[in-house]
């Protein structure tokens, strides 16, 4: 086999989320046995003009569903964005993956030179390829929302390591 | 053109590090307008047991550097790990750069099923196909550094947008 719009993307996202949602259940664990307030983790931010735990995950899934949903042409499920909870969040995770293994690989053939209109902030468009897109846009945005995410919890003292990140439970 | 394992590796490690330059040029202004002493950002951690901001970057051109040399073949420099200031941790990229741009892409050619040997640890290894290697190893290290060490340096007040991180000095 060699790579792929399809290969480089989709189990790449669905990979990542599943050691996401790994690395959220040992913090929901952290917070229960320590009769923490979940708040503390979950609104928590490494600077006071940055986005919040909750966003960072929500960011990573949709930097994931709209990456792929702009590559394919399969329509993404909107969600309302409110997740609050380490269960919420879970379910957002859980939603981003039944939408990313809803999308046939097939969908992906010939969309490397395949033009995409990005937004970029409120009100402007930017025109990439579509290998473009994928290798210097969707992908760096994501795994920057999940790397900030597990910065944050690992600033917070939850006990993870770089394998809960990279291997997820077969991390141990 | 279509997506190969040249353009899904050389070409995403340049760009990236090339922003990494430009979001550690950013950090070397901040200090040294605000006459703050460098080791303040350069030695910063997010949690005691986690690794400083240079650890972040030098593991960051190594995943790069490394995770190109296993794929291609062509023997990578070793360097001395002793960056410890802006200016040391520029040329660490610099140096990285000049390696990812001397390995030619027919080097690549066939790596999608190759099977590498990854360190694990101390003295563990794990056997990966190249694209795996690439996709859920190199590529995934490579990012949580990158960010990790952007993280420090807005948790501790610089000045930095994610357009900094994903578009480097195009960001203004």
């Amino acid at each position: 086999m060699t790579i792929s719009m399809y290969s480089a993307s989709v189990p790449v996202f669905q990979h990542v989320l599943r050691n996401l949602s790994h690395v959220l259940g040992k913090a929901a664990a952290h917070v229960e046995a320590r009769k923490i307030d979940p708040v503390a983790l979950t609104q928590s931010r490494l600077f006071p003009d940055m986005l919040p735990f909750t966003r960072q995950i929500i960011i990573a899934c949709d930097a994931a569903k709209n990456g792929v949903a702009r590559i394919s042409g399969v329509e993404a499920p909107k969600f309302e964005d409110n997740e609050q909870t380490f269960a919420e969040l879970q379910a957002r995770i859980q939603k981003t993956l039944d939408y990313l293994g809803s999308v046939p690989a097939a969908k992906f053939e010939g969309t490397d030179d395949k033009e995409i209109t990005v937004p970029i902030g409120r009100d402007k468009t930017r025109i990439m390829r579509g290998e473009d897109f994928l290798r210097f846009w969707a992908q760096a945005n994501f795994y920057f929302h999940v790397t900030t995410a597990y910065a944050l919890l690992r600033h917070n003292g939850v006990e993870l390591g770089k394998a809960d990140y990279l291997v997820g439970a077969n991390a141990g």
